[in-house]
């Protein structure tokens, strides 16, 4: 069988493919735009034609395509149900649409946040650990439950949303409606908009100057660039963002007993800034009897965990989810 | 092979055993003090006794002999750690310890809220789903997650806390010292404190006669028997803890895709009271994408639940866990 596999990385703005070997990881890496305002039927065609490019530099073929997408996908991991900035997909099935363009190969699609979960687990900071949670930081907050080095789906495929757990049934309302969800802190609209407000209290820091006074253009990064050059109030503002991470985090371990935890995502760049003060909030939120070795982890391996769980898929094939 | 088994259901206070039959349910049950301050050797001869005991009344003998206990239990399911309740135990092989008295037969050991909930799985409102969370209200507010008719036991056995899942990160600490920690709201002591400060604000409640002015005598029980008279002041109080248990399900829900739940142990017979409370608040708490079908049950089975899990336990052998 080959050792070689497709891993697709599906986003509102840029499509991704690698080709990756089982042992080596990535072979050979393409993106393009998404074109995802030209509808589905030309998304599709943009997936066949970059996966279809990709498997031709296989030696002896792929075992098979896997897609890391937005949106909901089914139990049986073909189809994608209303992905965020897809426009215009309602439900399409993925796994027969590429297949129809490219003959009899195994295709199988996931959500992107298991997707990077499967990616830490095998190629990234993940790879140490059987069992662990992954949250990635980003636009929202997202997250994958790995168990045994599979994906840990739920009933509908839907586990792990992490970013809709509340740590304050009265706290401020996220964009779905969840009180005190921990993505109405960490998103990244959030954050900023957070920040934004914050700096009323700090006329002197350096973050007025990184965004030549118009702190509507504040983000994530030019937060943790800014805490690289110690500015004070940048600090105390990814400290915030942490601790609230910490919190949610005890909650998940109460439930699941993984004490391990793997942040990825964009904004999981701010790194430490974040983390440290997550790992000190941890241990205050989880029982007692749960408290030993519990652990978070930084994601090193970027946008290239996607695409590496993708490909993942395909290995893994039926094996890939409890 | 036999169509019986045994379960034990191991409490501080009382040691209930009953005979199952696969099918048909209990067909025996004792109940006897688990004479738990005499020490742990004392404990596991009346344990041993009354296992050998109930396995005498089975027509050609018994699969096996499963235990509920309160602690921790090891991933191998047979040795319990530091239970509450139980003085003097710190680890404990008890399926070892039982086979020196009862010879070669299976024993497995597991968390009393796991069994708890295979009981359910098997037996009780959980017959009808292949998945749910189970959440016990008592004392405490235990927790299993019944996932494919399996126990979903985490990286230890340990899974399923859901007790110690925070609402509030900033709310009041329950005995683990966790803010906001569900069991500070709905565990017993805490319910009647927050009861009993409450009623300053109800002076003509039923609730004064029911506990003959003496508020420290109020309990879950009560606050049950006064709102079933339609007592205003016990209405809400149950209300109040209904909607909190909401809050909390809601973030299960969105970290397992697991949407349905069923409420058991002593508290959860004030019913509708607090059930229909936390049905109405619980979409709130879930991502819009997972509300659909999220249901609430009350297990009617009250605690021979706990003796027909043990007993599957037996039945399932290995199977019983993810």
């Amino acid at each position: 069988m080959s050792s070689y596999a497709v891993g697709i990385d599906l986003g509102g703005t840029n499509l991704k493919a690698a080709l990756v070997h089982r042992e080596d990881g990535i072979v050979e890496i393409t993106q393009r735009r998404t074109e995802a305002e030209e509808g589905p039927q030309h998304v599709v065609d943009r997936i066949a034609t970059l996966a279809d490019h990709m498997r031709e530099g296989a030696p002896n073929g792929i075992v098979g395509i896997g897609i890391g997408s937005p949106g909901a996908i089914n139990w049986g991991r073909t189809t994608v149900t209303r992905p965020p900035n897809l426009p215009g997909w309602d439900s399409l099935n993925l796994a027969n649409l590429l297949q129809e363009h490219l003959g009899d190969v195994s295709v199988i699609v996931e959500n992107d946040a298991n997707v990077a979960g499967l990616g830490s687990a095998f190629y990234g900071a993940g790879r140490s650990f059987d069992s662990f949670i992954m949250v990635t930081l980003g636009t929202g907050v997202g997250g994958a439950i790995i168990y045994g080095n599979k994906i840990f789906r739920g009933s509908t495929g839907g586990a792990a949303e992490i970013g809709h757990m509340t740590i304050d049934y009265e706290g401020p309302y996220a964009n779905t409606g969840v009180a005190g969800a921990i993505e109405g802190y960490l998103g990244q609209a959030f954050l900023s908009d957070h920040a934004r407000d914050r700096l009323v209290n700090y006329p002197e820091s350096l973050l007025h100057d990184l965004v030549d006074g118009d702190l509507d253009q504040l983000n994530p990064r030019i937060l943790y660039e800014a805490a690289n050059e110690g500015d004070e109030a940048a600090e105390r503002i990814l400290a915030w963002a942490g601790h609230k991470l910490g919190c949610v985090l005890g909650s998940a371990i109460n439930l699941l007993d993984i004490r391990t935890v793997v942040v990825g995502g964009g904004v999981s760049a701010a790194g430490d800034f974040i983390l440290d003060p997550a790992r000190e909030a941890l241990p205050n939120f989880v029982m007692p009897g749960l408290r030993e070795d519990v652990s978070i982890h930084q994601e090193v391996l970027g946008n290239e965990v996607s695409l590496l769980g993708a490909a993942r898929l395909a290995f893994e094939g039926r094996e890939a989810q409890v």
